[in-house]
């Protein structure tokens, strides 16, 4: 059993997390740290977490594992602020959206990424992500990525693993590269294409909105996730994001082009394919 | 009370419609035409309609209401079908998603659209639309938009209208351009951008669908909508179709060009109003 975990930032994740460490008495002590105090006076009255330090030393003090589950754009100020405490056994582990920004910030910080920090990042999530909304378990049966660089110290990595495995979680290693790419495919891209629509609502048709049912209202709920989350994750995996979007346009124009030719046949197979592959897919969940 | 309504194609939405007027007691029988028998066997064990025929004019004979519940693009068989057997006072009326393609082949037909067909469109759906589905309150506190045109008999339009009453929708009368173009931007550009992910992911990652999460799944939930009934409606509605999204690659590019240039306020404020905007629209309902 873990003696102490730190999680900075005690959210949906940090806090779904926590319980179900807690739950799993995988740890004995959860502290939250965060500039929110008002948020972590929530966190503490709903039992997510033990105990909170505004002071980020005694947050840390005996932590086994810090956790750091805060927008990716917060990831500098973070890693310098706990710098200054971090012990050689100290393990560090995330559960950022976009590997590659995160690393580059850490080697920055830290000259080379410590050893014993571990990217990880569980593709689980709801577009509310407060504290109040975390669920012991919402990482079951859900993908956790964890990647590992080279000099990833062994003991460290099985620690995470095991961490997450404790959740529930389907385990996959992957390069930090791989991460973010498949993330921009699967994740950022519909997010994009979400943010896109309802943009494209209160730009050009704001009264349209009430015609609306629960396709727009499914295919968008995305939409309603937060913005500076998906500000920073944008931001810091702009170019595979990029990359996905102008694959994405290319796949819109051929459709177009076959509803514009009257392409009855290619149409409907194209549309039966999606509904077969979706269908096979989600089905088997 | 009316006495008979003839429904021709019993789906989900055929099928909800029937089970809310029998259960208003707006009508005595329901008689299903289709030439799918085994589907209006289903629906009569299920008490979804009285009876059936395989006969149109024994399905017709004494009907007060004919409903047409059928894909877009059987329109103008049906509408030849119907024809020999329709009496003056035999209200015609549909469900179709592209208004403009139906009163043209009504026109081609019937050489000039009879001023007893009503064009309306339930603005309610699922991905799954057989009648095995349907629901007494599918529609609801569900917008319903009725066409007429400049010589619809006005009593035919007070019946239509009193008929989508009963089943709890909110009835709004439109022009057939204006359905259309609203149409486009609300449910038929959604449901091509999402058969478009899907297709991209078959297309150029298939892989990549096992780390799909929550949000994948609920924006692409109307790409598992009904093939045939789709390629009708974006080959009936094409222009609107092609122009909306043409309109949102705009937008979409607008988004990129943020993101490329490292925008990260103006990002944040296009997230946050569409968050806004969408969280307002649906926590009203």
């Amino acid at each position: 059993m873990i003696n102490k975990i730190c999680i900075i930032g005690v959210g949906l994740i940090g806090g779904s997390l926590a319980k179900a460490l807690k739950k799993e008495k995988f740890v004995k002590t959860v502290i939250g740290f965060s500039r929110n105090e008002e948020n972590l006076k929530i966190a503490k009255k709903l039992k997510v977490i033990d105990d909170y330090s505004l002071n980020i030393e005694e947050a840390l003090k005996g932590a086994n594992i810090v956790l750091i589950a805060t927008p990716v754009n917060s990831f500098k100020n973070i890693f310098e602020l706990i710098k200054p405490h971090l012990t050689q056994e100290m393990i560090i582990s995330d559960v950022g959206s976009t590997k590659g920004s995160i690393f580059k910030v850490a080697k920055q910080v830290f000259n080379c990424v410590p050893t014993n920090f571990i990217g990880a990042h569980p593709i689980a999530g709801k577009e509310k992500n407060s504290v109040v909304e975390s669920e012991e378990t919402l990482f079951k049966n859900k993908r956790v990525i964890i990647t590992p660089i080279e000099n990833s110290d062994k003991k460290a990595l099985e620690i995470v693993k095991n961490m997450w495995q404790q959740t529930g979680a389907l385990i996959e290693t992957m390069s930090i590269a791989k991460h973010d790419e498949v993330l921009a495919m699967t994740s950022h891209l519909p997010h994009i294409l979400a943010y896109a629509l309802v943009d494209d609502f209160i730009e050009n048709h704001p009264q349209a909105f009430k015609w609306t049912a629960g396709g727009f209202k499914d295919f968008s709920r995305i939409a309603s996730s937060n913005p500076v989350m998906w500000r920073d994750i944008c931001l810091n995996n702009s170019t595979e994001i990029i990359k996905q979007v102008e694959q994405y346009k290319k796949t819109l124009d051929k459709l177009v082009l076959l509803i514009k030719n009257n392409e009855k046949e290619a149409l409907e197979k194209t549309f039966s394919n999606a509904k077969a592959q979706r269908d096979n897919h989600f089905n088997k969940q």
